[in-house]
């Protein structure tokens, strides 16, 4: 009789149990383990960002990407993803077009999501004049066009990402929508604990129907600035994986080569521009990423494992 | 008396002597002159297409051209068009999308002409599924956006032609809101007698209250074909320049470079592909084709000095 109240007792706190390990743990490694996502943002903006990015999924030391859908390359890109089964691909949930002279406007359609449209029909050129023009209906709609669109060229996407941060950075409903439509479609949606504190908190009554607990939190973001790309790619790269903790740590980059195309998409801009994403492909193709990643004992995970967790 | 009463004779029929004198002689050139109109169809669809364009305006033989508007790269192509004055640039007026993995969807948005978008809100394949479903309302409201986004990218169109030739093998609507709007804007529509007599006249009504007569016919078109791309470029544009007619003589050509970027974009085709672009830029570069239009005492006209006589 003791025996089986102790044993309903310890059955009463086996979910709590359950929830008390961390994300490691949950993947089946010890608690300490430093799990790292290496993942290429912006597929499908060019065939030179298709062709730098897939060369590095296949042989170099990228685990995942997300695909901007909006733009002209994304069918390529989706085609592509057809030549590597169970591939860790994601919506890269475009509200922006950053580029002078290569363009795209919103998948819906400006008609339907005026407000992600410029007069010439292209998407506003960073999250500022997103967050001041875009109703949270019109962002709504508008992802959910860019998943179905990703689903027609034969897409089911394991997570969900934010192009140049603007869900993060442009209003909290947007926020809202991106984990709402994550957690219909049982995927992660990126997301980290400051974003919890500063959006979702003070805006309680906004994820009211959500389970925003449920979503893996990255532990650590790494995305290299224009000052680490002066001082160096290899210097800011080396650092980083030298610096990871346990938990879940990724490191967000962007790669393309450093050709005709790619400078002329990038045209005007001396960031994120071709020869950043050369410098980025060169180093996670390169025999020292493979050995940092080796003397770290780091644990490379998927966006599509940690989503089991969910 | 009598010589008033022959003058006023005289001026009774001054509209009419005006009206017989040909094209050539309205821009003050001998009845019998070949007239020629060396055309870049397609600017706009990709970097390549835009460098080899200007570079064949510039320093080649090519004296006009027009943009596909819808593409991501048209942005790229108004800002060059800048660098030339007066420039003859007309709106290929685009309808369809020939290209498996380099995308673009209707200017005006799949909300506001859904007949123009296939399920991946791309723009069809060829002419045949446009006019399928394309309603006349919806080709006409595209046209609109398609000049309407090139006045907002600085263009002040010269002309108006198609790509693809989909606004004459479409539905003699199409045609009608084509000449309809050129005739608005005060602009040469590329049409010939052949399409006045197989669309115009057997519609008469759906052309009524337009003055097709106005427009100037092109008497001769000339675009290379498969057979002619296999028997060679050179062959076939020096046996065209032997053979224009007087009257108004239009080359259609596509000027690309046979380079990566162009070859992803026409990638599963082997017409009018990359190489096939780079034979059109070699020829209409070369100093043979220049000794050609010498010899063959050509006079060049563009679209905008045929505009005047309208």
């Amino acid at each position: 009789m003791k025996n089986l109240r102790y044993f309903l007792f310890l059955l009463a706190f086996l979910p709590s149990l359950a929830f008390s390990q961390n994300l490691a743990e949950k993947l089946g490694y010890s608690s300490d383990t430093k799990l790292l996502i290496i993942h290429a943002d912006d597929l499908g903006v060019s065939h030179s960002e298709n062709s730098a990015t897939f060369e590095a999924l296949k042989n170099g030391l990228v685990n995942s990407t997300s695909m901007m859908v909006p733009v002209a390359w994304s069918a390529e890109a989706a085609a592509m993803a057809q030549e590597i089964p169970d591939l860790d691909i994601g919506i890269h949930i475009t509200l922006t077009n950053e580029w002078e002279d290569f363009n795209w406007g919103p998948e819906a359609g400006r008609t339907a999501v005026p407000g992600l449209a410029n007069q010439m029909g292209h998407m506003y050129a960073d999250c500022g004049p997103v967050a001041i023009n875009a109703s949270p209906e019109e962002v709504e709609i508008e992802i959910r066009a860019q998943i179905k669109a990703a689903n027609q060229m034969g897409i089911t996407p394991t997570h969900l990402d934010s192009h140049m941060g603007c869900i993060f950075y442009g209003r909290p409903e947007y926020l809202a929508s991106y984990l709402k439509i994550a957690q219909e479609l049982k995927i992660p949606a990126m997301i980290n604990q400051q974003m919890i504190d500063n959006i979702v908190s003070p805006n309680s009554l906004l994820f009211a129907g959500l389970n925003v607990e449920n979503f893996p939190l990255v532990d650590q973001l790494f995305m290299a600035e224009p000052k680490d790309y002066e001082a160096g790619m290899e210097a800011y790269y080396t650092n980083s994986l030298n610096n990871l903790t346990s938990g879940l740590n990724v490191i967000l980059i962007h790669l393309a080569f450093d050709d005709e195309e790619m400078n002329a998409v990038t045209k005007g801009h001396d960031t994120y521009h071709a020869p950043w994403r050369q410098a980025d492909y060169d180093f996670f193709t390169s025999e020292k990423a493979r050995e940092l990643l080796k003397k770290n004992k780091v644990q490379l995970v998927t966006w599509r494992e940690v989503g089991k967790t969910m």
